[in-house]
């Protein structure tokens, strides 16, 4: 009677994508969706996979439909979705089941739920899922968060429907707990700063010299020959080379100039603040987003200030190959930022997350996949103990060929008015992250007059004071 | 019996020097300290103050000294101590009894325990004082939340201990609930931003240059003079100046460069992500401060990568008023960035936060007490519709003549390979304000070929989607 060895929920674009990936590698599954028509209409058009594929209208239906225990996907909205259909399920599951939430939940919420469910008899897991449609249909990168006896029971249908490197499924158990959803934070965190960075790139080819957009995608299409190789920049490439069928021009020329978002990389600028991390380069392409979104603000401030017209000209070779070096060095310091954040979340949550584990499930399927990643991994695995990615040996000597054409980018954007807030933030982290001595002793000394928080000094233990004297004001 | 006025718990150096402060302007003011040791000392050392001053040895005594209805201040550790002390309170308290909460506290705890409070009879005040030692003493700028009536209740002592700016007291009610503490806790976000971009100015002159901190404190003696007019330019001259009585060196050059940071600068920076507001210069100060504190790591990335030495020579009058303005311009998007996120939380909170108020009530007491505030207040008068300062008449005119000043710092600190990511986020800021056009579009692009998001076209109505047939990887 039970024919499904799992069961899905939620037949959105991801849900049905995830779902097919699930049938045609050979595991029958049980799919329901709240609206039953989309379930239906699901099914009629799985072709061959039907024969793997068990619709249900009810949610009854669905759990007599898997042979226990049994593993269910929640692939709903993130949010209170999310619980309304924990607390349905959990009357309906019996013991061993398993819940498991790929949607982008924020890691606390899995934390609580996890927390929530223990006692009941129910499992919870926590799992990102990175690759957009495309990954959930043909192999995503995934990331799961619980406990490893649970991932343990589904691990050969994950491995299954991952992403491959090479031969290695892009799929791991990460930590308990919210683990698997905060790696997929920091992830899209990432992904925002690459993004925001190639948008930067693109804005100084675009209005430093007025070059067309399919001039920018070719540039970009070589790139991606070399040490950028990735799927963002592949993707760039092909925006920028795409025409809108509707006017003949240039499809990014007709797209409005306001980025939406929806909560990833905003958790992932958060949660790094709340650790004291720096993620500069992540905050300032979540910034950037928020800003570009007050489309009538930045009209009335073009109008109040003016913009900087076009250089013109032609950039040469020596300009495109700095504005390679700069994003891959730009890219290496957002890196070590995200990197940087997981690594003290592994600690305050008592993760133990697998840094070179996650490196090698990011190369492929996800949306941050890159020869970069490769590198990350092997460099990882030889440099286990090292506390930040730009102290480890091989991104040394890469963040050392690239740290100039970073900074000779940013110099050149600055003075030319063209805004490049994620690499100047990238650029400022190095440069103060090499710094033996920084400025701080300045603000110590400021917050010892002003209120008397007190500083150690260079040559002595212990707090001491200065010798302000009168203070002023 | 009871002679006192007003109470106060918690006699740390802030709570002592507000009590006194009280006592001087003519208020009796019973004081308890939970070491009651700290309570005799701080009484025998109030010299002629003694006869406005209860002192008391229980909480018992303190509330029976107080004619009712009580209004009570705490000074004690924000945080769980607050709760505790209200929970005692609340047992002793009588109707109408006001506690006042003027420690640092997070505005959402304040939200918290005014909602608490609610129905018990008793009201609660979160106010927020800045202005450190020397301001609790002489006159701080107070920044009230809560309600409207219980202020007016206490009005009258606390515009007597406040700072005054020519003869208005900076001390005002600003909205209900958390409004007091939200609007502190902004005003300390852009403190941060407001030293470290004075660190890097500094750093810029004594990395770059290799000037001695007494040449330093002598230009910023000279700034404090101009536009630059301001409590935090005048003690960085003043701490630059002075000398270690043990080593006869400057005594910032004895001074560890590990900041501390207290967490408001943080929670700014979180409620400015979490409304989605880019604060990114104030971000960045912050990350600087967690960044001074991995002082092993820099000294290994330092070993890694080595420095660049300072090119020597003398910085020409040119670049010193390049560094002048480009402080100035970098304060102007700081603030434009505080100012939008308190004006945004303001519409969240529905607290309608009075902006012109608020800058009014910073321009004497505060830590960011300046000229600059001076100007502020009457530009928001005259233009209390502009949703961003940076759309403010004067700060139109003020930013054009600087920001060219900024650009060319940033540019040169980039090259120089000098740390300035506060000022670096400014100018990003700025730059990416007043794009009418940004590159936002590239980014939605991206987003669709991915993810199908979808795009806003700019020539229709609706969401769109690209013609980007087979997808990439």
């Amino acid at each position: 009677m039970s024919k499904a060895e799992i069961g899905l929920i939620g037949l959105g674009v991801m849900g049905s994508n995830l779902a097919l990936n699930i049938a045609e590698k050979g595991y029958p599954i049980a799919v329901y969706n709240r609206t039953s028509s989309r379930t239906g209409a699901f099914f009629e058009n799985a072709g061959d996979l039907r024969e793997n594929i068990v619709p249900c209208a009810t949610l009854e239906e669905l759990v007599a439909q898997i042979k226990p225990p049994r593993p269910i996907i929640l692939m709903v909205q993130a949010g209170k979705a999310v619980d309304e259909q924990i607390e349905v399920l959990r009357d309906l599951l019996q013991k061993d089941d398993i819940i498991i939430d790929a949607g982008n939940a924020n890691f606390r919420d899995t934390i609580r739920r996890f927390e929530e469910l223990e006692g009941s008899g129910l499992t919870f897991i926590g799992m990102g899922v990175s690759g957009g449609e495309e990954g959930a249909r043909h192999g995503p990168s995934i990331m799961v968060g619980g406990k490893e006896d649970a991932y343990k029971r589904v691990e050969k249908v994950l491995t299954a429907i991952a992403a491959r490197f090479e031969d290695e499924p892009c799929c791991a158990w990460l930590g308990e707990g919210g683990a698997g959803h905060f790696v997929k934070t920091i992830h899209n965190g990432i992904e925002y700063a690459d993004m925001q960075m190639i948008a930067e790139i693109y804005g100084i080819l675009r209005d430093g010299f007025g070059m067309k957009a399919g001039e920018i995608g070719a540039i970009f299409k070589r790139w991606n020959e070399g040490r950028l190789n990735s799927y963002l920049v592949e993707i760039t490439a092909a925006v920028l080379e795409a025409n809108d069928p509707q006017t003949g021009k240039a499809m990014v020329d007709m797209i409005l100039d306001r980025a939406g978002q929806k909560g990833t990389g905003r958790w992932s600028a958060i949660e790094a603040q709340m650790m004291g991390v720096p993620a500069t380069a992540i905050e300032a392409a979540v910034a950037a987003r928020s800003l570009s979104a007050e489309k009538s603000l930045r009209e009335a401030a073009s109008e109040a200030y003016g913009e900087p017209a076009p250089a013109g000209g032609t950039p040469d070779a020596a300009f495109i190959d700095d504005l390679e070096l700069a994003l891959f060095a730009g890219k290496i310091a957002a890196y070590a930022q995200g990197f940087a954040v997981m690594a003290e979340a592994s600690s305050e949550f008592k993760w133990n997350l697998p840094m070179p584990t996650i490196a090698r499930i990011w190369r492929a399927g996800c949306i941050i996949r890159s020869q970069f990643l490769g590198t990350l991994a092997q460099s990882f695995e030889a440099d286990a103990g090292a506390e930040n990615l730009l102290l480890i040996g091989d991104f040394v000597a890469m963040m050392k060929e690239a740290n100039p054409s970073l900074r000779r980018i940013v110099s050149h954007a600055a003075l030319a008015g063209l805004p490049v807030p994620a690499l100047s933030a990238a650029l400022g982290y190095f440069d103060a992250f090499r710094q033996a001595r920084g400025t701080a002793n300045l603000i110590q000394a400021q917050r010892d007059f002003f209120g008397a928080h007190g500083f150690e000094r260079i040559d002595a233990e212990g707090e001491h004071h200065g010798p302000w004297g009168g203070k002023a004001g």
